[in-house]
């Protein structure tokens, strides 16, 4: 998506909730934006079953391919909670009970408030190269193992695992954007927007249709990691939607 | 997921705008409910670039592997709309413009505006059996080639397209499900939960955390086809929270 050099990473959202669509997914959102203000390129996300066979597949398939895989859901004390069996298979390691997690858990919970099932959210990967993601939430931790982070799916817990983690990644080049939009339909917009882009390969440019005050418009947003070759482009865009009659970001009503 | 013989689907979200996090994808959600109306199982998402090889690639990996397959995004007018070029390429057909989507367009648009750009939304994969999803908001249509349907992004247009193709689908067993939520912590319902699901190993159940009136709870929820099972299950599971000292559905704050 962007030059060379760029950090990318992958997002498995492992949930039933999402696919029966009794949950909107918001975490894909959060960590997009995250990601991104760390200059990591979110390439790809896949929202799959909570079947040990599709979460294996994914994770080793994803791992391979970006820099950075991100996990959320399943990692509860439920019946249904099996991504940490499903990602130590995935890297061929035993599941074993984590100290660390342990200790937490077991500071967090009265002794008769002690189940089998919440001990279960202390479980991850063998292995000295796992470390803990903090949950100040609700304490019961993810972890990362390799280039793999589990987290919750929970977004609160989800976005303070997030913040505990974001020190561990290595990001690349910022990726800045201009927003530019008139009230000019897309297909108005398509030809010569065709030509800015052929006169800037490097930049991203996308566009978005739009309606508002009852008016169609669209939309460009040019992305890249070069400020100077990002404001050029965005001044070609602008010169372009004058040509075109319109005016960049004009916040009036459009005139009919 | 579920019982034999489901019907299956996935969704191919093609977008940057959502990969980076400037839009909130709610096509997803809205497709999984109206999938499961029909008695249509969702098993998987992927959101990938506007990137040619990775949707040929999604398209004939999940085309081979579902029953249907429903993209989004990438069918508008602009240089960055790059799904039909894309799918005529996975299906290893060429590229036409087509007759029926053609004439739409031409008597959509005022002579002076119609633009190559905007006649670019009336190409296809070529073959008899490409049919249109009629687009009764910016008439663009979308089309059905195969088992792989192709929609726009806008979530207002994917909307009317979905009820346009809808009566095209042929659905399975229609999944109900029984929702039961209790103040109970489900660290402590997990338990006597997983022996629930043991006793109704057909029922998928699941389990979702929340905190409501300040006080943690769980919504445990199950699906199948075959409604006397889950009223055996659902009274199951109202059984196991009455043990656990909660009430199914309390309307009331939980006492502490």
């Amino acid at each position: 998506m962007t030059e060379n050099a760029a950090v990318t990473a992958a997002i498995i959202v492992i949930g039933n909730e999402v696919l029966s669509g009794r949950t909107q997914d918001v975490n894909v959102q959060f960590l997009a934006l995250g990601l991104g203000e760390l200059g990591i390129s979110l390439d790809e996300v896949r929202i799959i079953a909570d079947v040990e066979d599709e979460i294996v597949s994914a994770v080793n398939l994803l791992r391979d391919k970006y820099d950075y895989v991100f996990t959320t859901g399943g990692i509860g004390p439920t019946h249904d909670d099996i991504t940490t069996a499903s990602v130590s298979k995935a890297f061929g390691r035993e599941m074993i009970r984590n100290p660390e997690a342990e200790a937490i858990l077991l500071a967090n919970y009265k002794p008769e408030d002690v189940t089998a099932a919440r001990m279960k959210m202390a479980d991850t990967p063998d292995g000295d190269d796992v470390v803990l993601i903090h949950n100040p939430v609700s304490k019961a931790p993810g972890y990362q193992v390799e280039n793999v982070f589990v987290m919750a799916g929970v977004p609160r817990i989800m976005q303070a695992m997030f913040d505990d983690l974001k020190p561990r990644l290595k990001g690349g080049a910022t990726v800045s954007s201009r927003s530019l939009d008139a009230f000019i339909p897309e297909g108005l917009v398509a030809g010569p927007l065709a030509k800015v882009q052929e006169e800037f390969p490097d930049i991203e440019i996308g566009s978005y249709p739009f309606v508002r005050s009852g008016a169609l418009g669209t939309c460009l947003v040019a992305r890249s990691s070069d400020e100077a070759v990002l404001d050029e482009a965005a001044d070609a865009i602008a010169a372009m939607i004058r040509i075109l009659g319109g005016e960049p970001n004009d916040p009036t009503k459009p005139k009919k």
